[in-house]
């Protein structure tokens, strides 16, 4: 965060690659994410099924879907189907449900019922418009639902053991296998809407077939390439190119070939899939001209395109990325779903390098822009995730276009995955969230034990379990946000003058039962914007630990723009158990502009008076949850 | 302005009248607006005129205006010509010019040779779909081209004598008075777009005929009446009325009865015009629930909808008024035209009720809003006149929908009326233009000789020249923006304690040669917004007598949003003879935050640093005539 953080000597140093973990390998059992996640077990992911049926989700027929409908309408509907089996995979991999399972198993039955002898599987193009297959690659999502679909099977097996809907996914991954490609007789589209590329890598990582992970090299080496495929297929259909809704491909980051991509740019969901797959294949096999394309996307991203939320996307108008530092607060889009790419986006990046800035923006996604998604109480979701409103934008149940909520439910599904990763020779952490991780180095299994109040508190007491000393660097970030940590091993203190890509690494032969205390100061702190972000002049945001905080209409009895923050004033926080599920607030002295008494005009030659004002401050993911009123991140300065 | 200011009791005085002087007895001398009106005359009014024969507007034809035509083509297109040929008229009316008067006589020709026997008179409704005359009146501006058509018809006449035009527009009235009204037969409708309201009450004024009054007061009173008549129309065209595209009458002001709407919304010219229709009537036969209605809606205006430039209208979308408070700067509408309307409705109420408010209103719209949207050299012009720009906001030449450059033409053709009003017993002099006007107190002719360089000096020579002496009170208006006056009758100063409604009122046996030196301070100031207008927050706007000054990038070389002000450094102004026709600019010390040293990042937790920088701001009308840049008016403070 700050020019003088631990990470500021990243360029310097060598990339280090490391490997992920299972989600199922990482234990949840803290105060803040366990019961979220128990909350999405027991209570999202049943009623997320009865919202598919009530919207009439299996029945092509009954949803009102026809030939020829104007507009067409959402045929990517079955994605929401096909993640919240990747979701339910997820859980029933750690929490097994004989209910669940068996809804689940019911599901595959209704797509393997409409799958078609070659393989191909679309509820829209199979059952309304079988003549139109791949006609529309640009807009029609095909491939986006093929990906979804491949995502789910490989979850189902991995979590259940059943090859019931790996067998389908396969067998449609084989049938796309025989019609794209650059080979004489195959077809050379791809995706509008990137996803299948990631779900390839996935399959192929599962079954171990490499004609998987060389259809998406192909996906990925060929979008933005010249004769246009979206132009010749317009052309095809009739259409003329030039009647894209969109006006350019670069809504859909087919404007150029990823290699040439300089500018985070377009829709940003897409934007966030597509390099999470380039991350993908760097991973698998190393191109230093991709990782240099998704390096400068991101570093272009982070300058200039980010959310203080880690919220992304600034208008609706084409769900995504406008202009460098265009980041208004009140129409911000930052959709769930693309924090939640983002989320996935910096975790691949973190296998091939493992570099704090990565693990910091996964935290601030995390923590802020994604959790914002979804209510406490776990049945209601925001599409859109602005950082001010007036008082009228509200979570809701389902959405017509229902992508975020499936989406929040396989992120948590999966959190534990996000919490280390490894190499031969280290254990990373990334995220401090009390449980245990069950970890290989190099052939040894440790099992690390965190016990921690994070994200209220910065104390985490880490416990080493091991059947025989291993000698092992232990990998622990220090977060961008925190300026002051101190680290013990078995009471010891360490000098943090190790610290590497933002990470302070322990490297000795490790005792069972040796433990680490690592201390981060997590004031509440203020912070700045750079100063071409118009939006945000004279304001400050406040954060403390990883949440960046909010005022709401509900804690604040005024206007909340007449509230200012003086600059020096203190910040106080403090836990209160009973508020928005247990909250640290930060509170302090503020002042109010009054605008009474400046009588029928709106223009004088004197400022507004102000009188004293306590301000409270609650975490920007638990905003919405009382009285409908005003929200905002960025207070004024005084 | 201020709470302190002489306007401040204008509540408990009664309301004083007075009449419009006409702007032939007005000359108009000053070194500000005389070489303005030069180049009106000179080159604006010309090229007008080429830009319409350029754009075939003598030729529906050659226009391409076909049946059927979707969207519907601009079919009030023929207002241009009628609002230049009013331009034209007022201009010979002080300045004969055989030229423009030869030009003037082919136009009506056209018009005369495209009249129909019954006396109706529109291009489209008579070239093009003569079937669906009157069946859109919410839409298609028929009577709101009749209004131009009559306005041109009465300053054709004034202008030069002739009846030529004026006796087509009578028919045309005639014909109009026997369609519409509430007798039995007739249609009960009214025009979406307000115009031919205040149209018929000039064109009475010039006749005498009481029926064009009644027909004005047939349309004000009809307007917004249940069962609705713009829902019948629609209904009788096979239409569903839910399916307008504005969604509510509010954006055409018919959505309830006059006398009862409360708050100004909608479509600003249309406000304008209406509302400047509603103060005619209520002179001509005073109704205490028209003026009420009127005051009312001008007392929303100004506490919650207007700009500090006089301009009005908050978005594109509508054209129009948006919320309380909504005044956003770089997406400001503020159409030129909304302006002019807010002149001639100020121009009206002060008949009404001499009161410095109105003045006020009327001198700030008139120096800002109205005239950025004409060049200096007088043949560019802007439509829209936000208060911020990023540098891609620039006057062109002529506009499709051409209505701002000849509303511009004809107001500035007329400005001598503005100066003065006059009853039995009183001068009243509202705006400070070295010049003389020859007035008619009680019978008596007066001479008013205004010396002085207003706007940039704020003092007033005024010399009186008379026949015989005449016991009769000169009112001075003390605008709003002055904090310190004097006042001096032949060199004897005298107390500025018999100011009411913000005008020095010195009553006296007036002798030839009696002088009077008015001094108005005129420094420099800031001027606050109410704290509601959440994008003026932290900003300051300055002012120096009448005029609004804003920042420009060719003055200041950084990125204006990066320059603050601090709230204790003075301001100087000082003229510059060489700069854009001579302008007083203002400068002072100020501070720029400095954007490099961020690194890669947006956020960070100390803010950024600052150097000293000496700013320079122009008068807002001035702005956009040289290289490519930004501009803002509200600057932020520190």
């Amino acid at each position: 965060m700050t020019s003088t953080s631990p990470t500021s000597t990243h360029q310097a140093d060598a990339r280090q690659g490391s490997n992920a973990v299972a989600h199922t390998a990482v234990t949840i059992e803290d105060t803040f994410w366990a019961p979220r996640l128990q909350r999405v077990r027991e209570k999202t992911l049943p009623t997320m099924h009865e919202q598919m049926q009530l919207n009439n989700y299996f029945d092509a027929e009954k949803r009102g879907w026809k030939r020829g409908m104007h507009p067409i309408p959402y045929v990517f509907w079955e994605t929401d189907i096909t993640k919240w089996i990747e979701a339910v995979s997820l859980s029933l991999a750690t929490h097994p449900d004989a209910q669940l399972e068996a809804l689940l198993d019911k599901t595959i039955e209704f797509l393997r019922s409409i799958q078609q002898p070659d393989g191909y599987l679309n509820i829209w193009f199979t059952e309304v418009e079988p003549e139109k297959r791949w006609s529309n690659m640009r807009d029609l999502h095909e491939l986006y639902c093929a990906g979804h679909l491949i995502e789910a099977g490989v979850a189902h097996f991995k979590g259940t053991g059943k090859r019931s809907l790996l067998d389908i996914v396969s067998r449609y991954a084989d049938y796309l296998d025989q019609t794209f490609g650059v080979e004489e007789g195959k077809k050379r589209g791809y995706s509008g809407h990137p996803e299948i590329e990631l779900a390839l890598v996935k399959l192929y990582r599962a079954t171990g077939e490499k004609r998987y992970l060389h259809l998406s090299q192909y996906f990925i080496d060929e979008r933005g390439k010249q004769p246009h495929y979206f132009d010749e297929e317009a052309r095809l259909r009739g259409d003329d190119p030039r009647d894209f809704w969109a006006h350019t491909y670069e809504y859909n980051q087919s404007h150029a070939p990823i290699r040439e991509q300089k500018e985070i740019v377009g829709h940003s969901v897409r934007a966030m899939y597509l390099y999470s797959a380039v991350a993908d294949l760097v991973k698998e096999e190393y191109d230093e001209s991709l990782f240099q394309a998704g390096e400068r996307l991101w570093r272009h991203l982070v300058s200039k395109r980010l959310y203080i939320t880690g919220g992304i996307g600034s208008t609706e108008k084409n769900e995504g990325f406008t202009e460098d530092y265009d980041l208004p607060n009140l129409t911000a889009y930052a959709e769930s779903c693309a924090s939640i790419g983002l989320i996935m986006w910096n975790y691949r990046l973190l296998q091939l390098d493992v570099d704090s800035r990565y693990a910091d923006l996964l935290e601030r996604a995390l923590y802020n822009g994604m959790l914002s998604g979804i209510s406490l109480d776990g049945n209601k979701y925001f599409y859109v995730n602005p950082l001010e409103s007036k008082g009228d934008h509200h979570r809701v149940g389902w959405f017509k276009c229902a992508c975020c909520p499936p989406n929040i439910a396989r992120t948590l599904m999966s959190l534990g995955q996000y919490v280390y990763t490894v190499s031969d020779t280290d254990i990373f952490t990334h995220l401090y969230i009390q449980g245990t991780g069950n970890l290989s180095v190099g052939g040894h299994d440790v099992q690390v034990r965190q016990e921690t109040n994070y994200p209220w508190d910065g104390t985490i007491n880490l416990e080493i379990a091991l059947s025989e000393p291993v000698d092992f660097g232990l990998n622990l970030r220090i977060p961008a946000w925190c300026q002051e940590a101190r680290l013990s091993v078995n009471g010891e203190t360490l000098e943090l003058n190790h610290v590497q890509k933002g990470y302070a690494r322990i490297k000795r032969l490790w005792q069972n039962g040796d433990r680490v205390v690592l201390q981060l100061a997590m004031p509440a702190m203020r912070i700045y914007s750079h100063p071409d972000i118009r939006e945000n002049r004279h304001r400050v945001a406040l954060q403390r630990g990883p949440l960046v905080y909010c005022l709401e209409s509900a804690d604040n009895a005024v206007p909340l723009h007449h509230i200012h923050l003086p600059e020096a004033s203190p910040l106080e926080s403090h836990f209160e158990p009973e508020l928005l599920g247990g909250v640290a607030i930060i509170q302090g002295p503020a002042t109010v502009v009054e605008s009474d008494g400046w009588g029928e005009t709106l223009y004088q030659t004197t400022p507004p008076p102000s009188h004293a004002h306590t301000f409270t401050a609650i975490p920007y993911y638990a905003w919405d949850h009382r009285q409908a009123g005003e929200m905002c991140v960025w207070i004024s300065t005084q």
